[in-house]
């Protein structure tokens, strides 16, 4: 068992040091020697973790998508009011920091990669609009949303929004940096919200 | 001078045929050897337009951006409302069609490539947000938008929104697909200009 553990964890490092290969030198760079050679081990090393480069980088963006998920359930599991959870969980994906930053530069390398890889790796399902989904649900719920609202146009809006936001963060990190990020996401999330409470959209038009 | 514009009509289809290849393959398929293929020309012949692979991807991003600003320009000398006029060229912006969905895709493999290749191409300027900018001031100045809004940010709203819905058409094309994009994007332009005529705006909460 421990054994086992081992092996798991050392996948993860390989990972990691797969995003730190991406990150700096994008796909092109991204091969099982440049791999390899960041993360400390000979090519045959590893080769033990995994057979092919697909399934590394299959592997990796996973883990992007599995620790993105842990922090948004964690926000869910604070005891805060729905309105703060339903504001934070969104901001969680956009890049807001160096950490997420790397996450979505991986993110973003691999679906122009895969892109015409059909059937190695499913793009189509990063989880992101399904977890919206289930957000503006929760939002709903708690009667943050206006009983008026085209909730699944809006959805789709939200979705478009966060990854045009995480796209531009990361192509343009000097002009919209973390707190003008936040500031153009609050902005639209108020407006969202605004029948709720209309004292917290001071910026909402009507 | 007829042979100057030869020259510049070949290299014209020399980056169409790109288009198609970075379109079929990704940009790894994006070799010389598969674009003068495509182009029917032999790789000396290629050398002649283009003297190194990035000249040839940096000329064929550049003739995307003018195509499109092309399209732009010729909506805006339309004798057409300025609502029509703001609606249209901003539908101009998102893959509605086959040929948009090509541009999009171009675009998309090339922000990816040039990234780590800072001073070879600049990515920051794709020309789209200042395009946006300069029509968030045409509709304010023909009154088409609610003197309360802040321009500033609505116009990175509308620039995270484009960029977010074009890239879920390029990569969920069954999803979201001509007629969806151009729902929420009318959807979001109402919103945007509610103010201004109320009755046109159906699907807004106030």
């Amino acid at each position: 068992m421990p054994k086992q553990i081992d092996h798991e964890k050392r996948r993860e490092q390989i990972a990691q040091a797969t995003w730190r290969v991406i990150s700096e030198r994008g796909m092109e760079g991204a091969t099982v020697r440049n791999i390899a050679a960041e993360a400390g081990l000979s090519l045959g090393a590893l080769r033990h973790y995994f057979s092919t480069q697909d399934e590394l980088l299959a592997y990796s963006m996973k883990l992007v998508k599995e620790r993105v998920t842990a922090r948004i359930r964690e926000i869910l599991s604070l005891d805060l009011p729905p309105r703060e959870k339903f504001i934070r969980t969104i901001l969680e994906l956009v890049p807001m920091n160096r950490e997420n930053m790397v996450e979505m530069e991986v993110w973003f390398a691999f679906t122009a990669y895969f892109r015409h890889k059909p059937g190695r790796f499913d793009m189509q399902d990063d989880g992101v609009y399904l977890g919206l989904q289930k957000l503006m649900d929760y939002a709903e719920q708690n009667g943050l949303l206006p009983a008026s609202i085209d909730k699944e146009l809006e959805t789709e809006k939200l979705y478009a929004l966060v990854d045009g936001l995480a796209l531009h963060a990361y192509m343009q990190p000097q002009r919209l940096d973390g707190p003008r990020l936040e500031r153009v996401l609050i902005h639209h999330l108020s407006g969202l919200m605004a029948a709720e409470k209309q004292s917290d959209a001071p910026d909402r038009r009507s």
